[in-house]
């Protein structure tokens, strides 16, 4: 047994969890009730849980606390507690990915993904509430209700990974899996005040994800810590081609550089943005420097015309995955509104554009691997906001209104795009009380680098420990 | 020197004219010569080759010669004069595709297929005259004129390889290489009395080569024999996976399996012909049957689905590529009427429409691949129909009327839309003396075992030994 309050274990960090469960200072059982209590005290009001496995999760508690009393310590994160998405996958557990149509879907295989975690040891407590089909970045779900930001309820938690977010960032578990289609990581991440990483595009299997466009669609973990991050990531992340480092987290902060270059766009992604947010990157910025980095003026003066055919690819995918399954347009009055809206427009899509969208992403791909041949990083913010009061369709940035959608994927679809792996890290606090977050990108395949940059970052700052007031 | 006629000369085997070669009884100035004289005196009556490139083949002759003089045997096409279908780029060589967009286009570089090939020691006499870029299957050029079929010049040669098919067939080099994206090499070789491989989707390289629609596009070589039409494959295929076989043509012949099995189509190949094709196709089934076949029912339900979808990538892909690269629509006027037509057609296809194909591709695919866990080939016709006179746009077939267009592609666009290698051999004559071919489909990758059997046959039969008569 061990001296922790409750709140403690609940925000340990992965490395510290699985070391007090290596030295049975803690059970395995013990860790897991204090996820499975917060679920049951914190979930009515943040709605960040669609399914918990209560029941399976403490047979897999057990399970463990018997193999580590033998001496077996299994996989890096035995007895484990973390959720997932509720579009992956899970065997015997129902996989509703926030639609109404899946409402009473239960796989009988697990993805990919959900079977490396099991592998790991991890312990899933639950699925998280999304938007639904992950086709939206508000997570305000017809069917399942708004998932409510823990910083202020009032306001979002971001999408489509926004149970995912607010369950980590609350300690219901440790880590969540997540999938990021436009953004859908790093935007509950930054909103949520935690780490979210969508990796290197095909790094990490999205078998068994329920899909929204194939092209488009990354699988990647969210956690408290960018080391927590680095850990899930190795459980799931597949083959890294040859030469490229694979992340190791017991070496990842000996490998930040003394010296790397970080660009800063001088074109796109700071065109239009809160004065918090820019503040708030203006000071990483300073802070990046004083920890060895050279900040420099980056161009990507074309990524403003990557918006529309990033769109088209998404329209057009989601519409036929959506068709391919029968969902639509038969079931479209299950659809919620903003969902169904965006599957009718896929249907327009001429096939001309959309393979015109594959030219312009070859360009954009260029034009970010050109700035890439200068710099180990690009430095952005996540999102130009922090988060706004559900119900909100328009925001104003600037002094320019915007939709609420517009100005939550701006920034982070780039990354979709291309396919470069994209990190969002809590980089400050508005006056309000909101997080915002910093995003850094990388070369495709250099997460080890990435995330060591990120530590470095991390290690300095504080935002990365404060706990959102539940009472 | 030599004995041979002229035209002795001009229609030996590939094999044959090496070891002549090598054993110096004619020099490849010689050999070259005699295609020339034959380009010269031919080809204003069929308008078979677009750019002839004497002096350069001279050149290229004369190093031969010495090459071979100072026992420097070369490569296995040392001093073989072939063509190449005029949207191969060619350094300093004009490379029209057919077009008037590209009338005067001399391209800087070689395409892969192109080198390899002078790699080997081919000499290029001509780039041959083709459908307008490649988009259509009658060979009737509104820029260049028809290609007209050797066999009877008021008929089509068929397209759009057509310039290739009817030089092979009347001597004008020894072999060429065409391209093939719904039928394109097997149509002419069919019609032209010759024989035409589509190897394998991504066998044989298509950089270089002016695109039509890069999910169908297939690059393949046309020749008077199935020995040949292997010894050019083997000089431009790329790698074949782990496991199957590279074909050789010096073990071809010993390769032909005692038995072996065919699989004759239940749907869709036999549906509507030709009471000639169909009596020639079923007397090559009983020819087969006689060589160790066992012919038996395959099932191909979906087939005729296909059909649509197979359409809808070409339309899209072909309208798309002529706007990348500012031909259409701001050059409208320089299309042909068809051409244009199709372009136009191919801006109303939806994206939804166009991934909808891919699904139903893969269906198909694996529909042909459940047919080859039982069978080592399929046969089927190449075409319902022989050659139509040009101008034609309607044929009637079995009573029904259908457009030459769709009578051409409908039983060679199959092995385009799932990439699986098909051959057309000779396999008769109608009574107005106008060839037919048999289409012999095989697994992926099987093309060794394919050109066997196909040799069998040819070994079999006399058909590819009639020569058109030119006088």
């Amino acid at each position: 047994m061990t001296s922790h309050s409750e709140s403690e274990l609940a925000f340990l960090s992965i490395e510290q969890a699985a070391r007090l469960l290596r030295k049975r200072a803690i059970s395995p059982v013990e860790l897991l009730e204090v996820a499975l209590a917060r679920v049951e005290r914190w979930n009515p009001a943040l709605n960040a849980f669609l399914t918990v496995v209560g029941d399976e999760a403490r047979r897999r508690g057990r399970a463990a606390e018997r193999a580590i009393r033998r001496g077996d310590v299994g996989g890096p994160l035995q007895g484990i507690p973390i959720s997932m998405k509720d579009n992956f996958w899970t065997r015997d557990v129902r996989t509703t990915a926030g639609s109404k149509i899946l409402a009473d879907f239960v796989p009988q295989q697990d993805s990919d993904v959900a079977s490396r975690l099991a592998q790991a040891g991890a312990i899933l407590i639950g699925k998280t509430n999304m938007h639904e089909f992950a086709y939206g970045i508000t997570n305000e779900n017809p069917h399942y209700g708004p998932v409510r930001n823990p910083w202020r309820r009032e306001h979002m938690s971001g999408g489509s990974s926004g149970g995912s977010a607010a369950a980590v960032a609350t300690g219901m578990g440790f880590a969540s899996m997540g999938t990021d289609t436009g953004g859908s990581i790093r935007i509950p991440a930054s909103l949520c005040g935690i780490v979210g990483l969508k990796p290197t595009y095909e790094l990490v299997s999205v078998e068994g994800v329920v899909p929204l466009a194939a092209s488009l669609d990354h699988v990647g973990p969210l956690a408290r810590s960018v080391t927590d991050v680095c850990i899930m990531l190795e459980a799931v992340a597949g083959k890294f081609p040859k030469g490229a480092a694979r992340p190791e987290h017991r070496k990842l902060r000996k490998s930040i550089p003394r010296r790397f270059r970080l660009g800063w766009p001088k074109q796109y992604f700071f065109d239009r943005m809160d004065g918090e947010v820019r503040a708030a990157i203006d000071t990483a910025g300073k802070c990046f420097e004083s920890l060895g980095a050279r900040v420099e003026g980056v161009e990507l003066p074309h990524l403003t015309d990557s918006a529309e055919p990033s769109t088209n690819i998404a329209l057009a995918e989601a519409s036929r995955y959506h068709m391919s399954q029968g969902y639509f347009p038969a079931r479209a009055e299950e659809y919620g509104e903003d969902v169904l809206k965006r599957l009718e427009k896929g249907c327009e899509i001429r096939a001309i554009d959309y393979l015109r969208a594959f030219d312009v992403k070859l360009e954009t791909v260029n034009e970010f691997d050109a700035a890439f041949r200068r710099v180990d990083a690009i430095l952005a913010p996540s999102l130009p906001i922090a988060a706004p009061r559900l119900g909100e369709h328009e925001v104003v940035v600037d002094g320019e209104k915007e939709t609420v959608r517009s100005a939550f994927v701006r920034l982070s679809r780039p990354a979709n795009f291309t396919g470069h792996p994209a990190i969002s890290i809590p980089c400050g606090f508005t006056r309000a009380g909101l997080p915002m977050g910093l995003q850094l990108i990388g070369p495709r395949w250099s997460e080890a680098r990435l995330l060591a940059i990120a530590l470095a970052y991390e290690d300095a700052t504080e935002w990365h420990k404060r706990r959102p007031d539940l009472s």
